[in-house]
């Protein structure tokens, strides 16, 4: 079995809701799968915030899918796949909010639980074991994933990026939202969305980020990660 | 800044112990560095097994550089650069009875903490936060980076692979230590040494071992990483 003889299911037609999607991870999401012509939807704590961020990134180069913007609830509700990208300091309090509206849908965290001192970034410790798992224990009527935590939002946001050359690692217990989810960064030209485990195999994944950060800054680079030896 | 300008010290010189040199991953990389012509220790609990191991890969093709077998405490002794790969099982223990000759030494650790059960692989809970930590922590006057943790052992040991092409993260707190470090990955062909941070980030690192287990399983593939946007 290679990679490519996976197969997907088609996704084309989801609406991707991203919480958060006035973040700079969040709003670079939203500008490539609006580029991939997929329907967009930026929410936001404020329906205004949304609604002009959704307007910003359609504005933007290359984008065909529409894009529209609104509060968190309302963006989770009008979503069929909702992506998960608010800073952590509010994560269990947004996600605890949503459980009506997300219930029965592929929720995918995409957050990073770091800290930053003198020493740079670190991972914080999660009750939970990391912060998809605490989604997932917040929302058991939904089908949670993690992905995307390693796509660096300065690549995302730069429109004269034709490819965003990296691997996503999706995990998850639930093996067709997996499939969704691979789907859909596999949207994104460059990228391929790559099965990497169960949810518990989620926290270093998030915490990996700290690594990529200290490689940026030693490097002056956007560091991502491919996968070797998966053709 | 690019990779390329990070200049790294000659290492063609120093000698490299591997501690638990008769394992899979141990012998792998005592293997691909004898045949970069480095000088290797195949360092084992029993000086025997230790011997036999050498011998078995010093007839191995493409071998240059001369390997000998030793039990551990003699294959420190001997080694400029020492790399732990022992069975987590027993890690503790060995680090600990080799505080004497490690001292002064680069010490790299590249031991996964896992666990295994009917849903698959798994980090286990370190106290010290992670394997390389706990050397630390029992190695005070050595030199502790680790690396190494993603490279495929079935690589490593297959004589038709000419290229082992993966990116080695190095993570320590001696600058001088790390760049020995990377340098040494370097001089594996298709292998680089990427800085990926501090000691205190290592625990995600070796964590991610269950992940590349997990891509292995669903894609029968000898997974590895690559950083992107290093060149």
């Amino acid at each position: 079995m290679t990679f490519d003889s996976i197969s997907l299911p088609e996704v084309a037609n989801l609406v991707v809701g991203i919480l958060g999607g006035t973040g700079d991870q969040g709003k670079g999401l939203a500008y490539r799968f609006a580029r991939a012509g997929q329907r967009v939807v930026v929410g936001s704590r404020s329906a205004e915030r949304g609604v002009e961020a959704a307007a910003a990134i359609a504005a933007m180069p290359g984008v065909t899918g529409m894009v529209t913007g609104a509060a968190n609830p309302a963006a989770a509700e009008a979503s069929d796949v909702v992506i998960v990208a608010v800073p952590w300091e509010g994560h269990a309090d947004t996600v605890a909010g949503l459980r009506q509206p997300l219930a029965g849908k592929v929720v995918v965290d995409c957050v990073n639980p770091l800290g930053f001192d003198a020493k740079g970034p670190y991972p914080l410790r999660v009750p939970e074991g990391s912060a998809a798992e605490q989604t997932e224990s917040l929302l058991p009527e939904s089908r949670v994933c993690a992905a995307f935590h390693h796509v660096s939002a300065a690549l995302l946001a730069d429109p004269a990026v034709d490819r965003v050359e990296v691997d996503v690692l999706v995990l998850g217990d639930d093996r067709d939202a997996v499939g969704v989810v691979s789907a859909l960064a596999g949207r994104i030209p460059g990228m391929r969305g790559v099965y990497a485990g169960r949810l518990r195999n989620a926290a270093q994944v998030e915490a990996l980020t700290a690594n990529l950060i200290a490689i940026n800054r030693r490097y002056q680079a956007h560091a991502g990660i491919r996968i070797t030896d998966l053709d």
